[in-house]
């Protein structure tokens, strides 16, 4: 099979640093960029990684409207979930007949609207990685980058090990990027779940890095009767999250470095928050099956909060007075 | 019966302000300080009150030492609850053996540590106020200003209404501000905690006023919760919060000017915050009667959070380095 041409939507953080990545290891990648576009037009796209180095993309297929881009294999969206709404205008624009929807998203539901939008397969990936966009088109990986990859299946069954993930995974595996493939999106989600709910939710509530929450005695339980929360509600998807699971997920959070979550830094840069995606969606998944996760639920009304704060501020930047 | 003297301990925005109102009133008020003593001795003591206009007391009773005090009917104890662990070096000093000491503080639980360090009658205050030290030795008084006196008794039983809440109600009276006594101090505490645990908690996590709190969906929602596991807990005392007690109370915190809580204000100042009188002691009575109040028990955590960053922080300002 001749090499995967690649369409990155959403030229941010995680968008800019794995498609700046691909290209690196000689794939054809384009790019969708909005409030970046001069900037990387003239400069190229630049990656500082703590694993990879300094590089720099010195020329870059970057695009301001999607009618330009040509049809592209992969479809990496990469997009924040807050800003999902447009993609009904995007993919049918840039996704090949044949071709494949990466959604690099955390949280729940996203590919159900996905596949209302395409009929092509869908692959969610689910990204270990501290990467920040610093600058418009100026990337700095700090941490970590893994991606775990699995099939969506429209009937919320396992979809097994596919082509598609094979294909993927070694396009990925080419840019220098460690991955896993996993049979079943929707046990891969809930174990992720297990991690952004508890510290992308408090990171962003209280102003904190995973260290202080592990820290301090109050939020490390806190989180854990979180994650516990979340491991019940997975079973309303019928997938089950373990006890040694969750333990391990404590245990490897407490050795990590003091690590800013992607909520934390939207909560910092006064970017909307992806309270539907993370709490929203999984809560209605669970409150459909008649469970009640009442410590979720709280950490989502307070969220909700803090992102009405953001959309008022920002409400009030642009008005007229 | 001669006029009473009173004894202010803790001479921040609520002693200063209701000491300055009773001497104002012609009785004879002896105010301890610490850091704010010698711009007290030196200027005296000023209060810009919405209600009352400006005033300055230019002699001021002040003490930097309790040794050095008269003994006093009424010894007033208006420090933060996190600061009562000073009062057994200080009450023995200060009260008259037929004095009373008047506790104005939120939460619950201090006046059963009071009542071991001294035998004399013990009443509890409830300000209803929203005041402010501004600068050393100034006040400014923002709105209400009422109190809500009762007697307490260890056994937790209602004390009726004493001689004792007729002579401080009727000099509070005297001193311009609105009185209400009750006979149930357990109840009336109860009571203000359903304001205080949602209001003081939500607004000084989330950094909001009361009428931000009350304009969102979300936290409005999750502020009724809190109030009604309130009224769950006020039954581990045997009390009873009614639901239209909790409605009525929802409302006329609608109608309320914004509002920035004592706790709010604390956070601001980097000060202690009182969530152990607050949401520690209520929740530990819960509990004791096997009660399980989880929205409030997961406030009270992320607010242990708060604190503890708060401590931090000063630790680092007074470290050497």
């Amino acid at each position: 099979m001749s090499k995967r041409r690649y369409a990155i939507i959403g030229t941010g953080a995680i968008g800019g640093f794995y498609g700046a990545c691909l290209q690196q290891a000689g794939l054809e990648v384009h790019f969708l960029l909005r409030s970046d576009y001069t900037v990387v037009k003239e400069q190229g796209l630049i990656v500082h990684s703590a694993q990879f180095g300094e590089f720099t993309l010195p020329t870059v297929n970057a695009y301001r409207d999607v009618a330009q881009m040509p049809p592209c294999d992969v479809v990496v969206v990469a997009l924040k979930a807050t800003q999902n709404q447009i993609l009904p205008e995007i993919l049918p624009h840039v996704v090949k007949e044949d071709g494949v929807v990466l959604l690099l998203q955390n949280g729940l539901g996203a590919e159900d609207k996905i596949a209302e939008i395409v009929n092509t397969p869908i692959v969610g990936g689910l990204c270990f990685i501290c990467v920040n966009k610093v600058a418009p088109g100026k990337i700095v990986h700090l941490d970590y980058g893994s991606i775990k990859f699995a099939e969506y299946s429209s009937k919320q069954q396992p979809s097994g090990i596919t082509d598609n993930l094979h294909a993927i995974a070694h396009d990925f595996q080419q840019a220098g990027i460690t991955t896993e493939t996993s049979d079943d999106l929707l046990q891969t989600r809930w174990e992720k779940l297990a991690w952004n709910i508890p510290f992308n939710g408090l990171s962003a509530l209280l102003n904190a890095t995973t260290a202080e929450l592990m820290a301090n005695k109050a939020t490390r339980s806190l989180a854990e009767t979180l994650a516990m929360e979340v491991a019940q509600g997975a079973t309303a998807n019928n997938r089950h999250l373990s006890a040694e699971y969750l333990q391990n997920l404590m245990e490897r959070t407490e050795k990590m470095k003091p690590y800013h979550t992607s909520m934390k830094l939207d909560r910092d840069a006064n970017r909307p928050l992806e309270v539907e995606a993370i709490f929203g969606n999984p809560l209605e998944v669970a409150t459909e099956k008649g469970m009640h996760l009442p410590h979720i639920a709280m950490l989502y009304q307070q969220l909700r909060f803090v992102d009405w704060k953001i959309q008022q501020a920002k409400r009030q930047l642009h008005s007229p007075l």
